[in-house]
């Protein structure tokens, strides 16, 4: 600030006017004609911060020399740090470490290569691995602006399952280069948590190296999802006492969400599903040159019904959105059987809003936070992974995940079931031991364990 | 053991008989018939260790279920975890690191790249990428065996210079591979460590990646070695009053770490080298087919010496061995000039014992722990890459190098200098500070700061 044109009252002033609160001032270099002050200030949301640092801006004699906010502050640096389990204070704690010591672990994984899955970080270690093709709701980004994500869920790893991530964000978009390139890094790692990877490719990458590694590899954003929505299913289905097998399913939006989460309602025993996109419903009527559509209507659909949305929903017990905001209508809703089921996952608007769904719906589930029952994967993958590590599993297979399902449903008892709760909070912590569990068993039962 | 045929006494006194001590006993489970006990034996080397053992196997009614010692049991699990930064306690910090917030961060990042340098872990982070070609003195291994070494360095990296060093190794052998995968990981990384990978391969899997790559590349094997040998070799010079321009050194080896070390006193103002390897001396006289050693006859040998090592070592004042065990005669040594300088680095058995020199030379340096002046990559390695991090380098150039040398030579001060002490310790706790200060200062010097 220039000191004759302006002074700190005036900015407090300007400050308040907007809605602000103003709450700590320091000065960080005084000059004869300038200070350099560091100002904090408290605003209740992005579009009143933006208010003040224009007004700030606009002030005669104030230069604004850098903005940062509470989200900025956290980021600096990153977000994770790579620790030593145990501290080096001398040379015969260094040589047992390191040099010449370590010599003989390295002889022994190289004699018994099982023995890296005890001996290294491998044990308790996965990749989560981005191309940044897909990142949230943004689209396609730099591989570099993905790793505040993929750092995030490294720190959500190790917060609530104690499971090692490490971030790699790939400076590629060729599926064959990612392919190789996840092969080539494969040995240091227990398993490979896929992420933000765009659809169709995601398939390719994920297919290929689950066939090709023997190590789990998981696509969080087509299974994630699909394993809490089918929890979710699961509970709603308790409320209304109708059977998975029984009832009818429309999935809008057959992507990689839509897909994964058919495959997932599928294993876990639902027989009547109906896909449908933007042209319509999926029917083994007509050919497609998408290949997992063609897929897709061989294992649904069984009705061969065909036409838009509200045909679909004509007397469907279960609605499950992964499409645009504000596509479902009510008339849509008031078509389905009695006591509607509505999943309406569009972030960050849902295909219904909620307001307008309630009085038509039984039970309502989104993707967000300021709803009851949000879907989040975070119930999901830190208490997979883990069960999937602790069984020095192979594979992440359908078992694994429809027991990840059955357990988060679980974590809901019978008689705190209700309409606005049929998916727990992510700060329940019966979650992540529940899911452990049943994935550890669900991997010993089904043979995919390298435990003897 | 076998209830009926041996009881713990008899164990005691066998274990006694080897010269080891045992030191807690722990019963794990017992059944009518046999025990299972935990048995803790201090022995004073591996030679011991194994004789016991034979001598438990070879016991009526006992079985040795399983042996583990100091050494695997801090690696049980690996030696490294991956920690956030900040606890996660609630929805409110979890909306900063995660959605929805750092969708901010994300774009931020995308639009303006070098943000990742101060907004991702980039920022203090760095891969240690080994292939498992040249392992400690194990030679080639399988990929997952070189996981212990590079976890090792990596505990060293945060140990003793705060560095996250996450630690990858490779399932490729294949020097394009290899180049295409590093590059394709790297956007993440602030600089990349290469390690134990063999030569030839290790210099165009380097070169390539520092040209292609605008972050540091630094092959250990081959820089660490060379920096802590002109370190010591500086410390030398002052106690035997000779300058570096001025003296004859000879290279007895010419792999990457002789091509290295002989690089690096080029750098520093070394004029006189000779390289010896098995043929004999290294002469533009000569064709080779190796690349490396083209390049090398033309820059060193300017008296084109043509014979065997004995012959090069004529009134040498520096003799650098990177080549095999007891190739070096006390013969060679009194051919050299006064006050012979002799850094015998074969591992773990010098070009000559130390014992058998001693009487013949002014200064003596190996590359071992239980002999003074042991050239030690330790005390380049964390210092180096902190410095470069720390500059936002975009490489770890010459001047940077010798910088870094130059600063360990200076760790001990002209007065404590003696010929038992011209390497510091490697818990030294001046080197780090000293090396990161000098590689800051000459990455700002020499341009490649990425600093404004």
């Amino acid at each position: 600030m220039d000191k004759e044109k302006v002074n700190i009252g005036k900015i407090a002033t300007l400050i308040n006017q907007h809605n602000a609160d103003l709450i700590a001032i320091d000065v960080i270099r005084e000059t004869s004609k300038q200070t350099i002050r560091d100002i904090s200030i408290k605003v209740s949301n992005e579009a009143v911060q933006i208010k003040v640092i224009d007004a700030l801006k606009e002030t005669e004699g104030v230069h604004v020399k850098h903005i940062s906010d509470r989200t900025f502050l956290i980021h600096l640096g990153g977000k994770l740090e790579i620790q030593p389990k145990l501290d080096l204070k001398n040379r015969e704690q260094l040589s047992h470490v390191y040099t010449p010591e370590v010599a003989r672990v390295c002889r022994a994984i190289d004699e018994q290569p099982e023995l890296a899955h005890n001996l290294t970080i491998k044990n308790n270690t996965i990749a989560i691995v981005s191309d940044g093709t897909a990142v949230l709701g943004l689209g396609e980004l730099r591989p570099e602006a993905v790793m505040p994500v993929i750092e995030g869920k490294a720190m959500l790893h190790k917060r609530f399952a104690n499971v090692n991530a490490y971030p790699i964000c790939l400076g590629t978009k060729d599926p064959q280069e990612i392919i190789k390139t996840i092969k080539a890094i494969s040995p240091g790692f227990g398993a490979i948590h896929l992420e933000d990877i765009a659809s169709p490719q995601c398939f390719e990458i994920e297919e290929t190296l689950e066939k090709e590694l023997d190590i789990p590899v998981y696509h969080d954003d087509q299974h994630g999802t699909a394993i809490v929505v089918l929890a979710g299913v699961l509970n709603a289905l308790k409320l209304t006492k109708k059977n998975l097998e029984d009832v009818k399913i429309v999935v809008c939006g057959v992507g990689a969400a839509g897909i994964a989460i058919t495959k997932m309602l599928l294993a876990a025993g639902a027989k009547n599903i109906v896909g449908v996109d933007k042209e319509g419903t999926i029917t083994s009527e007509k050919q497609y040159d998408n290949q997992m559509w063609q897929w897709y209507a061989s294992q649904t659909n069984a009705d061969k019904i065909d036409g838009p949305l509200n045909k679909a929903m004509e007397n469907a017990d279960i609605f499950i959105g992964v499409a645009d905001a504000d596509i479902l209508k009510v008339e849509d809703i008031n078509r389905m059987a009695t006591d509607p089921i509505v999943f309406a996952l569009a972030n960050p608007n849902p295909e219904i809003s909620p307001d307008v769904a309630q009085d038509h719906v039984r039970v309502m589930a989104t993707g967000r936070s300021d709803y009851p029952n949000q879907v989040n994967n975070l119930l999901c993958f830190p208490g997979i992974f883990r069960g999937a590590l602790d069984a020095k599993a192979t594979t992440i297979n359908d078992e694994m995940k429809v027991a990840a399902a059955q357990a988060i449903a679980e974590t809901i008892q019978e008689d705190e079931l209700s309409e606005d709760y049929i998916v727990p909070g992510v700060f329940n912590e019966r979650v992540v031991e529940l899911v452990r569990n049943a994935v550890y068993q669900a991997a010993m039962d089904s043979g995919v364990s390298r435990k003897l």
